[in-house]
């Protein structure tokens, strides 16, 4: 099958690997109608996170069972399916908790690789929700946000209780930030602040429900949010960069008891305890817990309620692998969308 | 008056300044029946924190109304009192949600100085909670402990969500990790691991409620709590310690999804984002917001339900201070009551 290799920084290449096949009885195969490449795949493509090797790439994917284990129940062949970048068994004690993104039997999906014609699914009957039934062509799109980028940014938005009667601040416009507005939105928000500086990003953030836009960042993007909510700060605040620069303005932009939630892979964030301690916010966050959200996700996205694949705002074939990773490095496209 | 003026690291005396008075209309006056000493003033009691000159020590106080100002509305003189060791409005948007320790009118009481013969209380009419009636004396102990370390104990449990069904670790075997204990218990904790090496104190966490003792510390101590836990951790975590050591000790023991309730006052704690990141732990605490819990604590101590007073392991009188802060230091008591 082809599958997207990164041989080095800067070096992605599509070739021929064997085909992935079921190797654990709980495994299934999909063939998958749409994967795409995340803001975090360009960490190792900027060398900012170390290759061990030539590696298989994605963990994102949408599409149809080919194959399951002889110990996998409720996944069949011909299913349409929709999975978390975390496989899980969702049975265990943390997965019951809604912790399906450090399951004890966890599997990161990155470690796996989803960019090529079929991808195995471990633990599959945890991993993967069923669809309504085939989705119309339009809605791939969307369905593929769910299995990452949307469901993390939900996952931001739920722990930084965003809801009816908050002010919500959102600091990052990438695909994750721009979906933690839509989340904000959808759970009832009041007021959402956008923190973004690119007019692109600025008017998707408005159609995804921002309600104000900030273009400082850093101590002044600090002073900006409490200016516009009365001096306290805001009460809920997504973190979707990784930068100890933008984990500095998310707790500091927050209100004493406020919550902030945050989904950026930490990158030579270092939180001094004696700040935290006097700003008196609510931290939490890490690898979102997709699974526990996806039934929810997959039934808005298939009512149209919600729109999510809008945040992909160029298509390439499978082929095309290293145009899709240069223009998001270049900053020429949001998210890449890749047909395999 | 006379007062506890702290001159260097080590120099406690009892002095003659003048007697605290109504300054700003919302004061009050009261005449302590009983003040303390908290682990806190031993910072720069051991010169790890800057002394600016003599300072009036204490922020912890129970006692009687003496004076009032002209705008205190819903306090009276002769009034029985306690109060929080950060002075608030109790009107504000923060002190409406809860965070009376971080209102926009905050005063610390440490600022003012409690272990005196009177003491000046500012926002008396939001900071002031009445008891019932005369507490007996026998109550006073207690009553003096919610003011503080009780308080404290029971913001850290509740930030830490303790409660039915959960597993509780407590990090931190002074007046404030023991009330925590005694805190997790009324909240309904089902197991409660208190990390303690000191006999006495292990002794005083089980009659709180500690179900299982641990002496481990660092590495160990979490090994030896996720032995406890199935290998996955504590539910909840209470930190009241404040070193870098204790907080990554909490950390480490609390399985994903969990909580961290910290309060030690943090002193060279830096927290690694990618760490916390992929602990999934909640992670919430600060200056505890002890108004908001004073009606609730004030009734079980005056319906004798809880006893937390115990944590006084030595009452002197406001002229030998100087001792109590020794005793302190040297850990020949835990807390130290002084009746002015």
């Amino acid at each position: 099958m082809r599958a997207v290799i990164m041989h080095a920084p800067g070096d992605v290449r599509v070739e021929e690997i064997p085909d992935a096949s079921v190797i654990e009885p709980t495994d299934a195969v999909i063939r998958p109608a749409a994967v795409c490449v995340c803001g975090s795949d360009l960490w190792p493509y900027r060398g900012i996170e170390a290759l061990h090797g030539p590696t298989a790439m994605g963990h994102e994917y949408v599409g149809v069972v080919e194959q399951v284990g002889a110990e996998v129940r409720d996944i069949a062949v011909g299913d349409w399916v929709v999975g978390s970048f975390v496989a899980s068994d969702n049975t265990c004690e943390i997965c019951q908790a809604g912790y399906q993104s450090r399951c004890v039997h966890q599997v990161m999906m990155g470690s796996v690789g989803t960019q090529s014609e079929l991808v195995r699914i471990p633990l599959a009957d945890g991993t993967l929700v069923k669809t309504p039934g085939v989705p119309e062509a339009d809605l791939i799109p969307s369905l593929l946000a769910a299995s990452d980028v949307l469901g993390t940014g939900w996952f931001a938005a739920v722990a930084a209780e965003a809801g009816p009667g908050r002010t919500v601040a959102v600091v990052g416009d990438g695909a994750v930030g721009l979906l933690g507005i839509l989340a904000a939105r959808e759970l009832g928000a009041e007021r959402i602040i956008a923190m973004s500086r690119h007019a692109d990003r600025q008017a998707l953030a408005r159609e995804f429900g921002a309600t104000d836009i900030v273009e400082e960042r850093g101590d002044a993007g600090v002073a900006r949010v409490k200016e516009l909510t009365g001096g306290l700060g805001a009460h809920s605040t997504i973190e979707a960069v990784g930068t100890d620069e933008a984990m500095q303005q998310a707790i500091g932009l927050t209100r004493p008891g406020g919550h902030v939630g945050f989904v950026g892979v930490s990158h030579d964030v270092q939180i001094d305890g004696l700040g935290l301690f006097f700003s008196s916010v609510h931290l939490h966050g890490g690898p979102a817990p997709v699974r526990r959200f996806l039934p929810d996700l997959i039934d808005r996205i298939w009512r149209r309620e919600i729109d999510p694949g809008r945040v992909f705002d160029l298509t390439l074939p499978l082929e095309e692998a290293a145009e899709a990773y240069a223009a998001m490095d270049e900053r020429r496209a949001t998210k890449v969308l890749l047909t395999p």
